[in-house]
């Protein structure tokens, strides 16, 4: 039976059966975990699935951030220094990777907090999750304040990646089905992915 | 084996290989296929899979739009009309939906190119695909250009939702795997998705 919802009815549900249906309504999306640092090197970790591919040569990546009252270490961290890293989440790691979504104090790391491991590697600030099977660091190149509601479009330029090598095919694809990313659904739900298909460059 | 890439590596890369390698490194995507009309009323129809949730009350959802000369027609439409619609891609329609990714005239439906079916509902100036299990119709609220690398993002409000009833949970969130929602890797390729957890709110 097909449900038909209008902006009304949408206005008529509470908040959470509201955020839990629209959020899920676009679709799977990266499963990701994003690392940075504050001035002093302590170290921030969250979970992010509104992730974009802007362009790839300049190879641009974008995410959305929630309005500052409610996720603010990340985006203060990347304005501070710039630096911050993108890692994929696995069935291995997708409970903590959740569980960095609480509340924690700037104070807190979240690594720590959850139990996953920061990785520092040479001329880059912020940490990579060691657990994380793709990894890629970025310098923030802009960031968009969305006035609508009060939400950060925040774009960055790719500086170096991490994979495994096996996961690569003959024209540069990476089949992350083989390095473990799961995709997430909404706000809570995490999936693995079977490949249907790969199709050509479309012609007329 | 671990690969590690670095800036000055990706631009050795050949254009293809490199594009391949950024589309699918920022992860797995919402599989979708917009509809739109001109003010003349012609139908266009294309794939869009970097579509982000920016907010839900007021729901608000953006996609990334490629630069003029790669993909005019979604874009000048919306602007003609400010209607749209964003439709799921299920495992029945994939290759016909990455098929809409051609580049036709705008005097061509991509709706008879690819053999999908404009369904057309009162109120909507856009059409939805009728093969499409998850459909919901836009007004847009703002175009930002990416100064960066020419692209946009188009940010729009949600008006009107389609789905299956049986999907949806106690809480308001869409099991899109029970509607045969899709997910896209990259330009090409694309999968179906298996659910290892759904988690309660993160709370310290």
């Amino acid at each position: 039976m097909q449900k038909h919802l209008r902006l009304e009815d949408l206005q008529g549900y509470d908040r959470f059966t509201r955020a839990n249906l629209i959020n899920s309504l676009s679709g799977f999306k990266s499963a990701s975990l994003i690392g940075t640092v504050n001035k002093n090197g302590e170290a921030n970790l969250a979970i992010f699935s509104n992730i974009v591919h802007i362009g790839a040569d300049p190879a641009f990546v974008g995410f959305l951030n929630r309005p500052l009252e409610a996720a603010p270490h990340t985006l203060s961290n990347i304005q501070e220094t710039g630096s911050y890293t993108i890692n994929h989440i696995t069935a291995g790691i997708f409970p903590q990777a959740h569980q960095s979504s609480a509340k924690y104090p700037a104070d807190i790391s979240e690594f720590d907090a959850v139990g996953l491991t920061p990785l520092y590697r040479e001329g880059i600030l912020a940490p990579f999750v060691a657990e994380s099977h793709v990894q890629y660091s970025l310098e923030v190149k802009q960031i968009i304040t969305i006035e609508l509601n009060g939400t950060f479009f925040v774009i960055g330029a790719i500086q170096e990646i991490f994979y495994p090598e096996e996961i690569q095919e003959e024209d540069g694809f990476l089949a992350l089905e083989h390095a473990g990313s799961l995709c997430s659904l909404g706000t809570s739900a995490y999936y693995k992915t079977k490949r249907l298909g790969k199709l050509a460059y479309a012609k007329r």
